[in-house]
């Protein structure tokens, strides 16, 4: 059913999801289960959507093996609003959260700790334009919270392992969350938008340790209060249902690809077979540090920008769509989530080679 | 197109949309307007992405007259976010906030007002279990605003004029907007979560007086300041993409229908016929007092609970789905918002005429 004209979409978010997936999500626009009805008209309190309330938060379990003490929730807001709810819920009142600043989004998760207390950056990468993962530093053990950004969209940055620090650690996972395993009982919060690898636009997913809240003496609005959220079941009120079935149909899908082991090994696959052709090919150049370098989003530019034209051309005559980087930081990117094949790869490196010739 | 199974929805949220709506959407999670992409995996900043955002506000500014004073956004959260994010940025420090209490997204809006500072209740139904509108009522001229809920989804009951006022007026409209024509001007904020008359779950709508904003001193989080939205056009973060896209669908249905006013006599005449039968048939009563009765929402129960089997399975057999009543108060609830057709309420009155054979 994969449109001849299917696109090679490299966009960093919304992004790819499996074909199988939009299918599965556009019959269901249709008709849901053979009801009669669309999966958008019906009440999120009918069984069946229950049923794909607690399916998709069960996958999640199973995926990242979350551990009981941590609850499963989709929420909305996005991670713009995960930085004032991860804050409001973790930070003690008089207390303070520290952060590691590695781009943009760490930057605006410093912000928005600013406006509900003390926020410290332990460590940054801003000397550099965020050209590498700080590694050498210290955590005060009087923070309530370390607060990381584990893969940098924009810069085409990641951690590949957590700093190990003796506070809480928080971390926003929007953009490398399901693309290879993570030990989840390291973590306090986790949280993520739904637009890489789980979802399309419009969910939030957050996992948390349950008795870690409760104890910032803040009274808190319902609706950023997790604790709300885990009583009742991820649905104090009306959820995105649409983007919290489409998530599951997409769980679904990794569960049955071999889960997010497989992911990591293709993933690799993948990000080995582009970074080898940038390293290889004198025309274009990587913006970040080697040992840095993200799985899911490989940032680059040509070291001649009178080439770009050419390279577009190449690029959209391949079928290539959403390789222009970020507006804040210009030249190309290339993101790689689960459901880009490597043969999307292959053509891209394909236009990079054809480029030399 | 319209499967023969179709139900006849009455679901009271997430509820039903024109089929013709449905048709276009499951095409676009397919192909996006045959760019070889599904609407879910582009880019918000792509061209065609800001051309939707864009075609979603202006539909809702031509088709409620919206004045130039105010701004168009569409956000996150529902009207459950909307509690928190009105009290946020409409009442001073150590100013308070007026309240109609009509019943329970009343009653959370009071809750969550209390969050942020002081909260009067000016009036309230409570006395009746909510049965009716409050009207004989002074409304304190040192108020920051008075808040309403304009329709009552779950009790039935529905304004249908605004209280008089000389402090600022904030109302949400969830379950009644786009269902009549509204003057926008007496407001100074309209909320509204977008599963009722305006799209799928997972979209909030917003209608702000610009020059009302920024006057509270409080230094807000920027996903819950209006200001911030407005100034970013209402894409300060990923929107929710697909639910804007259905919602810009549904408005383009809404507005070659002949707009809000032949929307107000649909459903006027819907409800007239089911009203009419309520009045009529001896073996039913509504729940709430004739002069308040929603005409989205109409509640009502059988005067003899052991009726209910049999009604029960005259409705499933008129392929009727969706009025069973809030678990709150329980009995019927039929909503009968713009998408039903006049044919579903022919139906249901079919069943409780047949009820009395």
């Amino acid at each position: 059913m994969i449109a001849m004209t299917h696109k090679h979409n490299f966009s960093a978010g919304p992004c790819i999801l499996p074909q199988s997936v939009f299918e599965k999500a556009a019959e269901a626009v249709r008709d849901f289960k053979g009801k009669g009805l669309s999966i958008l008209e019906i009440s999120h309190r009918s069984t069946d959507f229950v049923e794909v309330m607690e399916n998709a938060r069960s996958l999640v379990r199973r995926l990242l093996d979350v551990p009981a003490s941590h609850e499963v929730l989709f929420l909305q807001g996005g991670a713009s609003l995960g930085f004032h709810i991860a804050a409001l819920n973790f930070m003690k009142i008089n207390g303070k959260g520290g952060y590691v600043h590695t781009g943009t989004w760490a930057g605006k998760a410093i912000e928005e700790g600013r406006k509900v207390g003390e926020a410290v950056v332990v460590a940054s990468s801003e000397d550099d334009d965020f050209r590498y993962i700080p590694t050498d530093f210290e955590v005060p053990d009087d923070l309530d919270y370390l607060h990381i950004t584990t893969n940098n969209t924009i810069r085409g940055t990641q951690f590949k392992s957590p700093p190990r620090t003796s506070v809480p650690l928080i971390a926003d996972m929007s953009s490398d969350i399901f693309s290879k395993p993570v030990d989840v009982s390291k973590y306090d919060l986790i949280y993520a938008g739904a637009q890489k690898n789980l979802g399309p636009a419009g969910a939030t997913l957050y996992i948390v340790r349950k008795d870690a809240l409760g104890g910032t003496g803040r009274d808190l609005p319902s609706m950023l209060d997790l604790r709300k959220h885990i009583e009742k079941d991820s649905m104090y009120n009306t959820p995105p249902v649409f983007s919290v079935y489409v998530s599951m149909l997409n769980l679904e899908w990794l569960e049955a690809q071999g889960g997010v082991e497989e992911m990591e090994k293709r993933n690799r696959a993948k990000a080995d077979l582009l970074y080898s052709e940038l390293d290889a090919n004198d025309l274009f150049e990587g913006t970040v540090v080697v040992e840095d370098r993200s799985v899911m989003n490989a940032t680059f530019r040509l070291k001649d920008e009178s080439l770009a034209q050419r390279f577009g051309r190449l690029a959209e005559e391949a079928g290539i769509s959403g390789i222009k980087g970020h507006r804040s930081v210009g030249g190309y990117r290339a993101s790689m989530y689960n459901a880009l094949s490597l043969e999307s790869v292959e053509v891209l490196v394909g236009a990079m080679k054809a480029l030399r010739e």
